[in-house]
């Protein structure tokens, strides 16, 4: 039997396991021109959660009682389709089954598994892409400018963080947790990092570590912790919004100190993005990240989950920021 | 006697008569190098109730009891400088004052008084500098695209839409009297021009003027008509902020929807900016204005106020709306 895991009811607020419902069905039988894959990781990642509700984007909504889809590795263990031999790896968009058919479009090869398989749903895989891209082409950093990252502990935080060093700036991150400040100055070399729970006054923090103040704002979370960083931008400062994980489970729309008022004083660029924007650029990024990670200029963090059930408990943990890195479920 | 006008005390919420103090001085003594200054008109921006604030900023507060600069039309009426001589006409940022003695640094002459002399304080000034270069280098507009704008009827608004028309854009207006609405259809060719006060929901409006959504937001007012604007933005909308005048007021930080998520959603981005951050595109902006302009390509709407002491009052009226175009006071 194969277990699937579907969208029960669009969450109200913060997701709960009963939004999501377990069934078993019959492993699909492979047709002419079909693969059949077998889930090896899952990755389960905050901007799912804006799937899940039902308003009309440019990534349509789950559907209710349909499999939910992520970012998957998978091992392709039958095939009748002359491209993908048994034995591939790929990654792709996928199903959450521990067994689905698939005619191989957009799946993607993995030919070198000297790294492990996955790494290529996190630093090679999506989250490279984002972190590398969002920062250039949206945060524009310069050697020598000071790059604040909130969520900094998070999948794509790490990894901006170690990219801006690697480019000469300043790094200031702002996490969650003593232990995160510590694997951020020791393990990933950000110049600081700050608790944003423990600190008296976040503003004056941020003032502190970054007393050029703040040229490039990458910002993982919204909301107050935001607002401390906005406060310190510099003349021409660039800030990427790559997610807005503190507004993501409101049920009625934040509310904040308005930004125009702001952005024209410090003639200062607000940028969101999704790393779709940027295909054009994945082929190159995934060669300079690919690189780069060979010669160890990139550390890899994840949280690996054991287990196809646990995929909903490991989804609503990231609302927790129980993660360091990129959290994955191993089937 | 000459008569001058200071900065009494710093403004608290909107600005008064007795913010402002009328004095007169002895008409100045021209010394070597020097020349002598004659204002003929003088320019009112609601920028400049930013510079009344004792707040930081890369263009310094005035001073108090000190006579407030804006940008002014001059004539030399004596000269002890051989680069300027008696009659010429010059723009530059001055002090409202009706005599004043300069060394020329700063000043530009005004070779071609074909068109008047109060054209070089609008849309051949830094009017015309600010509409086109924020609408192309931070709007990026291309033709078949919908640009919106806000405070559309005024001084940079009502040249913003006539570039966009003459970029192929669908141009649609926002503003607060029927009389403006007419005027923007009817002399401005704006497709459409909406009164904010008089329609029940602006965000309808918005949408129903706007079938393909927002491309370009070129925003002079900031609040609540900029959020009924952004509720109708497309992907990849560009969002020039050139002005808040609906927030210069306000005496604590005013609050709103918190714009991530919407800019996350959209890949959007809003960008601040005044005019001198594209300096080095002046020349060629200048020369591209004059030959609209002098094609007739370009209408100019301006709204003159007589009198020296009428000044204040000038600036007083920005915010209530009364100007048509770019309101400037003749001496």
């Amino acid at each position: 039997m194969n277990k699937v895991i579907l969208l029960a009811k669009r969450p109200v607020g913060k997701p709960a396991l009963n939004d999501f419902k377990l069934i078993t069905e019959q492993i699909p039988v492979v047709s002419e021109g079909e693969i059949l894959l077998k889930s090896l990781y899952i990755s389960v990642d905050p901007y799912l959660r804006g799937r899940m509700n039902d308003i009309k984007s440019y990534v349509p909504p789950f559907e209710l009682n349909k499999p939910i889809q992520s970012a998957v590795i998978a091992e392709v263990v039958e095939s009748k389709n002359a491209d993908f031999k048994t034995g591939t790896f790929v990654s792709g968009n996928l199903d959450w089954k521990e067994y689905q058919v698939s005619k191989g479009k957009g799946l993607t090869k993995i030919t070198d598994q000297g790294s492990g398989l996955s790494v290529y749903l996190g630093i090679l895989g999506m989250t490279g892409l984002t972190a590398y891209l969002g920062l250039i082409q949206a945060g524009k950093p310069k050697a020598g400018e000071t790059l604040v990252i909130s969520g900094a502990a998070g999948a794509v935080g790490s990894v901006v963080g170690q990219i801006g060093k690697l480019l000469g700036c300043r790094v200031v991150g702002i996490t969650g947790s003593d232990q995160k400040v510590t694997l951020l100055e020791s393990k990933f070399k950000f110049d600081h990092a700050i608790n944003y729970k423990t600190v008296t006054d976040l503003n004056e923090a941020v003032k502190k570590y970054c007393p050029q103040g703040v040229d490039v704002y990458f910002d993982n979370v919204g909301g107050e912790i935001s607002d401390a960083v906005l406060a310190n931008i510099n003349k021409y400062a660039r800030l990427p919004v790559c997610g807005a994980i503190s507004l993501y489970n409101n049920t009625a729309a934040a509310t904040g100190p308005r930004l125009q008022p702001l952005l024209l004083t410090k003639s200062a660029t607000m940028t969101g993005f999704i790393v779709s924007d940027f295909t054009e650029h994945f082929a190159e990024t995934q060669k300079k990240m690919t690189s780069w990670f060979k010669e160890g200029k990139l550390i890899y963090s994840e949280t690996i989950i054991e287990g196809f059930d646990n995929i909903p408990q490991a989804f609503l943990d990231l609302f927790e920021g129980t993660n360091q890195g990129k959290m994955i479920v191993k089937i």
